[in-house]
């Protein structure tokens, strides 16, 4: 495999010597856009930008790089059904359900761990169910950069250019060595991962240059990634590649919650790829591909067609003096609305949420509520 | 009779030598408490504050003046089967079907010439079939003197204490010349009916303290109120009282039609007090008994016991940093705010309002939409 190759022959080049998988956990329930999404109808499966849902888009904007066959999907119990429903050429045996949620890092690794048993010289790259991604090409082209990059045993992850002073998302500081060219993009040598800031920091950040978001995707080898695991967090890897020898026998149900419900929750960030940072092991490439993580309602409405008030409507809606507001609604109700600025209105058949735009993050605390109330609309 | 009376013997003694008659015109359909209010379930047919239709507490708040037996609802046809079974006690001969509406004119005419034919010597008052009394002790002792006044042939009207600059009411000014006292209330030749005023002259009117709000409540002997109507609206006045010749015989139906469907539509304020007032023969009874109109969403929410943030409920709600907001919800949905100040929300099965507080009377304006799109929401 070799690092001077150009960009649109990476995939055809690479599948004569190693095959690249795709993994998809799709964990969280996206609270933030409750009350459309609910626990039992997370936001990866809701179809909130275009016809298909996050998931299936998702599936769709890898099948560059691996057909149904290479693409696992990592989620619990109740959402295979949907998972299996949405997505009908993924082959069952590639909806990998957990038993309980043990956060990114047991999900990834797990699919690792498996990838390894069946391809020991895979690639994989694991990418979030529920984000968008709105210029595909250059998607393509960051990822097969990444690919490029993760052949000489790096961790690779993609960092989104800022374009505001984020407060809400973790940040990747690249240095200036690069490890890999492919046309006109480069994998940087990371220097460090850092938490969320605040918006001082992040405004420092997004002027610095060098500090990108840190969007979930990464890029590694198997064998790469799992001898890392094996080194920061031993009992992991020891349960996972229990877990997988077992996967596929008579003993997988058993061996699986046996081991499974034992691990402790993590996140792929702090488990794996900060310590690997820190120990010079990760790369990063930058790009920039109209990302967005559909976390809440003001970034939602971002992603709708507004009309020529600055409103994101999906539903019967009349209204009068209304700007710059959201408007989305399950049901077939008539939605009036008069006078507002910045409110976002969220219809469904159980629950109606209004809310200050500039509040939408704060829906989580809603949705907290209502659990510690036991409420069924949760 | 005589006018020097105690308040609480006024009944009593009128009861010897005069009967008093209620008359409740449910006309209006309440626009501006769209959603709530419809077309087909007007106002007065709904249970806004309390546990009773604002017609039952009408006819309620008047049972010391008259007994079923003397009170008459004038409504339209789609809401005589409402009216019926919300008053079980009032005799169907009571209800008043117009085949059309014709404003308020027609309507009061025609109870009055009813009255007239069946107690020649009555005192009829006319009462808004959808408004709000909090103290009905002050209410029936300004009734007391009304009657009391109207025994010398003026039409007499109650003229509620303005407690704000009010554009949206007509004002009736009053001279200082007292016609009837009883106890500490007077009634007082008015001068003059005056329209609804700009800010401006609305401020002029509170600081005046002659000036008084028309609330539509008038009492006055039938006899007299026909002899004004006939010199008044001679069309009119020979129309119900041909159809009132007519009510309970076979051609009730032919001749209530062909001479109702001929007739302009008018208000009793244009087509009799306000010229009456012009020649001196209106009185008026200024009174303070926590009126309200129930006339938008915004005066609903101040009739509704406020919690500790300001915000009027009738509903589910759970909401974080909300103030000086009205929730109405007609649906058992679940309805969350956040982050909303002087917001309106009216949740009902098929249509959704959310609005500016302060635009509350604009509500008008969607229904006016929503029929020109023949929606069935109205």
């Amino acid at each position: 495999m070799s690092a001077q190759i150009g960009n649109d022959d990476v995939h055809s080049e690479l599948g004569q010597t190693t095959n690249v998988w795709v993994v998809i956990p799709a964990g969280g329930a996206g609270t933030r856009l409750w009350p459309l999404s609910r626990a039992a109808r997370p936001k990866f499966l809701l179809e909130l930008v275009g016809e298909q849902s996050l998931l299936q888009q998702t599936v769709d904007r890898l099948t560059p790089f691996a057909p149904p066959a290479r693409t696992l999907v990592v989620c619990g119990p109740s959402h295979a059904a949907g998972v299996a429903r949405q997505l009908p050429t993924l082959p069952e045996a590639n909806i990998l359900v957990e038993p309980a949620p043990r956060g990114s890092g047991p999900a990834i690794a797990l699919a690792a761990a498996l990838i390894a048993r069946w391809d020991p010289n895979a690639v994989m790259g694991s990418f979030a169910a529920d984000h968008d991604v709105r210029d595909e090409t250059n998607f393509v082209r960051a990822i097969q950069t990444a690919i490029l990059a993760a052949a000489g045993g790096d961790l690779v992850t993609i960092g989104l250019a800022p374009t505001r002073p984020e407060v809400g998302y973790g940040y990747i500081e690249r240095t200036d060595e690069v490890l890999v060219s492919a046309s006109d993009r480069h994998a940087y040598r990371s220097a460090r991962f850092h938490e969320k800031p605040d918006l001082t920091r992040a405004t420092e950040y997004l002027a610095s240059g060098r500090f990108l978001w840190n969007a979930g995707m990464f890029v590694w080898r198997v064998d790469a990634f799992l001898a890392k695991l094996s080194q920061l967090q031993p009992d992991l890897y020891a349960a996972i590649v229990h877990i997988a020898a077992a996967w596929g026998t008579p003993e997988q149900e058993r061996i699986t919650e046996e081991a499974w419900t034992n691990l402790p929750t993590s996140t792929i960030d702090a488990g794996v790829l900060e310590p690997a940072a820190a120990a010079g092991r990760v790369a990063v490439v930058p790009a920039e591909f109209g990302w967005s993580d559909v976390g809440d309602w003001h970034g939602l409405g971002d992603l709708i067609q507004r009309d020529e008030l600055g409103n994101s409507v999906r539903g019967d809606l009349i209204q009068a003096e209304t700007h710059n507001s959201v408007v989305w609604s399950d049901t077939s109700r008539l939605i009036a609305l008069l006078g507002l600025e910045n409110i976002v209105v969220v219809d469904t058949d159980d629950a109606l949420l209004v809310i200050d735009r500039a509040r939408s993050q704060q829906v989580r605390q809603i949705v907290d509520r209502l659990r510690d109330l036991k409420r069924h609309e949760v």
